[in-house]
């Protein structure tokens, strides 16, 4: 079959026609996959910055294709056991260790298949596991999010924040974006966000504070770093951050008595359960959202993918075309 | 009436005889005071280190005294508001700006008079409400403490730090505690901590590991700075981290990745609602507990109870005899 594999522990992966589809030792079912999409998980894991890199592996998390004659996605996170608040030690995402979706074919367990949205195109029901489990939890199960909440979401292109603006516009939030890029910052605009802000100027901070003096209930990160101090000032009382990503290293200089006395909470997440992927769906149907498709790519093409989700150039979500 | 009155805006209260009665623009009713206790917040006030100090107030947040016959304690949070995840903006603390217990009476909200534990002395009752409040809320409503829970309580001879590692261990945890002093950790275990390491050791970190290697479910803590970090690795898999001081300054250098991926939340906490109040007193009836009295001074005697607080010599509460 096609697929993407790792020949590597560092490097893009191998376009081939002859992959083999493994599935010893598994109890899963076979879905015949279309579409795939990428993570930021992925360009990671071909910098050689992902725990556990093993050579051979099938790329991808996300995908849309067809099982006993359904259409449906996969919930890309395995084992994650009994526990609402963090996963078990079994816990891995599909894509490595185990053999993932940039392939013509892959092998999960049956209870990660669900049935894909019937409001989605095949393009769009494949961007929307991973990216849109990461936003539903830290959103709604972490950070509680709910109708008139102030919100701030930092970096909006990329595709967890990107589905994190439809999603808390869709549940009643007034959204406040920041990014780099006047274009995102537009499209931000043009999917409901009330503002955008540019975290580049030396002024961002009080730009926001004069937008929403009060502070914000609910803040969205992924940058962490020094930066990151600048969300405990912006915090309203009893507000909650979600940390979902650390791409600019550690976090500094996070004054305590603003922390204890406005009851503020630093909540970190990853991927999500078993039911925040259930109740993800159900929320993307009821409110009908669409994601933001950024570009297809044959998946013989996939250089071009990575090159883009390296440069961080995107706006949502970059997508595979697995060639079934 | 006898009380300790600010005089400046940096330095001790001095002791009088002649204090007045201060109920203007007050709804409040009159409780006659026997016996008050210290907070560290008395303490800061006294070093000018806390923000709206005023001269001629009457300081004291905790207080144990009679209102139309029946013994009664008094929760010092005075317009807490609705929100039960934060205080209002007018909420503030007994004891600056209103005047507080250090005194032969008090005038305060009828709603924040509650009626004394039976089973706790008029000492022990008066040292309840700030600490336990405290202790309380981060414990249960921020952190929300289990049976069975491994928690680590940092700096235990503080009395917010006392009245957590009691609390935890009535409601069925595994407590290790933290301090620099060894007689501390002694007094800890004979109140039912399983262990203690002393922080100042380099290789305190790794004990606690070793102790409990899975990590702790609740980490309590009031030092903050760069000793915080620490907490971030001790924490397991879902661990939540609850600050409600920062006696060591800003916190640095916090792994995001560890954050996210762990689940963890870190959630700052400050006294708490009339219900954590409800409840705490409800708890401390149902388990029957007792506090540690450190000591016990003549109010005349104040600056000997401000000395032992400012070297931090005490475990447990120190209490103020008002000399009704």
């Amino acid at each position: 079959m096609k697929a993407l594999v790792l020949q590597k522990k560092k490097g893009l992966p191998s376009y081939t026609q002859e992959a083999e589809l493994n599935s010893e030792g598994s109890e899963g079912i076979v879905v015949d996959l279309h579409y795939s999409a990428l993570n930021r998980r992925d360009y990671w894991i071909t910098q050689g910055l992902y725990p556990g890199i093993k050579e051979g592996v099938i790329l991808g998390s996300d995908g849309v294709g067809y099982y006993n004659g359904k259409r449906v996605i996969i919930n890309p996170g395995l084992d994650w056991g009994n526990d609402e608040r963090c996963q078990s030690e079994r816990f891995h995402v599909l894509g490595l260790p185990s053999d993932g979706t940039f392939a013509s074919k892959v092998v999960v367990p049956k209870e990660n298949v669900y049935h894909a949205p019937k409001h989605l195109s095949d393009v769009e029901a494949a961007s929307l596991p991973l990216a849109g489990l990461t936003a539903y939890r830290v959103l709604f199960s972490r950070c509680q999010l709910q109708s008139g909440d102030n919100v701030l979401i930092s970096g909006v292109g990329g595709g967890v924040a990107h589905y994190a603006l439809l999603f808390a516009v869709a549940a009643g939030a007034n959204v406040i974006v920041t990014s780099s890029s006047e274009e995102k910052i537009g499209k931000a605009i043009e999917l409901g966000a009330q503002h955008g802000v540019d975290y580049t100027g030396e002024n961002w901070v009080n730009e926001c504070k004069s937008i929403v003096p009060d502070g914000f209930d609910v803040i969205i990160d992924s940058a962490a770093g020094d930066g990151f101090q600048n969300f405990i000032k912006l915090s309203s009382a009893g507000g909650r951050i979600g940390i979902y990503g650390g791409t600019r290293g550690p976090i500094t200089n996070i004054n305590p008595q603003i922390l204890f006395w406005r009851q503020i909470s630093i909540l970190g997440s990853t991927m999500g359960s078993p039911s925040d992927f259930s109740k993800m769906l159900h929320f993307v149907e009821h409110h009908s959202i669409k994601p933001v498709i950024d570009a297809v790519f044959p998946m013989s093409d996939y250089a071009q993918a990575f090159e883009r989700i390296a440069e961080t150039r995107q706006f949502g979500k970059i997508v595979l075309d697995n060639g079934s």
